[in-house]
């Protein structure tokens, strides 16, 4: 169900963007969203969309939308952290540096919002800018909790906790990746703009799930499968749940020798270093540990969704593709 | 005037850009603003607007979210460029590194289009529309052309011609810097879509003399008064109308000899070489030759604005204003 949502969004993603005009815009555009992605966001758009109520067709713009966004984001967060692998192959500045690529995420971003707009003349302009109103609240969010996250790495904070990890993993990830989804799926279907929230703690949970799991298989994943640079997250000085609860078991001389290594810019950073810290994570069984606590945030958005969709849900397809999801999250290998 | 249009939408923007929030966010998108800045986008449209009966509080909103679509511009525009100095300062990005200036960027696009929508409460739903549907299609003209301006960067592309470098500057500069600005105006002005284009053909000749200008201050400015680092084009190897009127003129070897150094990427370009080709663009008089299409082309925009703004123009503050800033955009030392 998830590679079908996928498919009908990508497909109505790629039909939207313009072909022709000058080189390096619209043809790389679609480039990310090309290859091969999970479709997470635009799956649970449709879904919720249509667990209240609405058409798939309906919430298709909306879907679209997140979907672009997404991409857009990949582009621009695969910049800032200097990533060199994405979905299988070479981030976008990697192959056509950094100018070409900042401006097709931008460009992306316009595409979102243009798409956006659609909805008024398919849904009418209240809702039209409802939606808008909604997107701006996602934006808001994701680019606060984008700056939070760089900001850990740029003053190489070691002395975070769980919560500090929490808190900036609902706003970078949770909110564009679920809450945001569910939202406007929600709001698309029924056109009220009083039900919009009962799924945000389902979409919260599942966010910090999809993110832990993310950073876990960062560490211990096989390329082929998840797409990204192994380790790439500690050539990037990433605050994982994983590094933070190193950093808070480990021994003050690998603290000492943990954060002076997270002090370098990432081209000063070594592949033996790289290798000593993963392999220290790993000895601290630190990525199991983190799995646990996806597996427990797994198990709350299932009950969060259980009880926001009610017992009927189960009988339905979006039902039980929604409160599938959790398990999905935790358990997937790329 | 233009001091002082500029005080009132650099007084509103700062004034809606939240306070706390996340490091490296917030705090940072009034950086650039408060550095010394000409304020043309925000006084175009607070002219444009009285001039055809709208007073400048109903024109705020308009001037307050293309000052802010140009700050972002110029945020993500320094990254693209590798610029290091932007307003008589540090770019952002090289102070607090390519991850935090591209989300700013980011963040003062949103923060633009926050105020775009303030429109519809001011202005109502109807012409907030109208806003949305100019902003898109400004946004698109923008990115069209910096795609094709980094697009000539990647390529090495030296045998482009003026028509080449006018299609780019129309797109890249004149639609944010003069069209958008002007149509937004008068937009909210009159609440009519039928005369958003009266002024357009004014502003693109007004926005080409201005970039010609800015390309030729880049050359033989004083950084004092410029406030970004002299000659940084030739570092960037920006296909300005000076350059490629040297192309079209030097002999094979300086042709043979420029194109190497512009195959370069900017690190591995050295201040010899740039002295050298600073020197040969002198030797044969394009930046003044640049500088006498500039004149033409603010004549034309006179002739344009004075066309479009009728006779009775003269006898108006704004309309004075309005027909004074081509003589100015090609005068100005900074």
């Amino acid at each position: 169900m998830l590679e079908r949502y996928r498919a009908l969004a990508i497909g109505a993603l790629l039909a939207d963007v313009p072909s022709g005009g000058p080189h390096y815009l619209y043809d790389l555009v679609t480039e990310y969203p090309r290859r091969w992605g999970k479709g997470l966001r635009a799956a649970l758009c449709l879904a919720a969309c249509r667990a209240f109520g609405g058409t798939a067709s309906v919430g298709l713009n909306a879907a679209v939308t997140v979907e672009l966004f997404h991409n857009a984001f990949l582009i621009h967060d695969d910049i800032q952290d200097e990533s060199e692998q994405r979905r299988g192959a070479q981030t976008l500045h990697g192959e056509y540096g950094v100018g070409v690529a900042l401006n097709v995420g931008n460009m992306t971003n316009l595409l979102a919002l243009q798409r956006l707009a659609a909805n008024r003349r398919a849904l009418g302009s209240g809702i039209a800018w409802r939606l808008f109103d909604e997107t701006q609240l996602m934006l808001r969010h994701s680019l606060e909790g984008q700056a939070i996250e760089v900001g850990w790495i740029r003053d190489n904070v070691c002395d975070l906790d769980a919560d500090d990890y929490y808190r900036m993993c609902l706003k970078k990830t949770s909110w564009y990746t679920c809450i945001y989804p569910c939202r406007t799926g929600i709001l698309v279907a029924t056109g009220q703009h009083d039900s919009v929230d009962v799924l945000d703690r389902y979409g919260w949970y599942l966010g910090a799930a999809f993110q832990i799991q993310d950073d876990a298989l960062n560490l211990v994943g096989d390329f082929a499968r998840y797409g990204k640079e192994i380790a790439g997250d500690l050539w990037e000085g990433k605050r994982t749940l994983i590094l933070i609860d190193f950093l808070r078991r480990c021994t003050g001389d690998e603290r000492e020798r943990t954060a002076a290594f997270l002090s370098r810019s990432r081209a000063q950073r070594t592949a033996a270093e790289v290798r000593w810290l993963h392999g220290r994570l790993l000895a601290y069984d630190c990525v199991e540990s983190a799995r646990r606590s996806a597996r427990e945030l797994a198990a709350a958005a299932w009950r969060e969704g259980r009880q926001a969709l009610g017992p009927a849900a189960v009988e339905t397809e979006d039902g039980r593709f929604l409160l599938g999801l959790p398990e999905y999250v935790v358990e997937r290998s790329r």
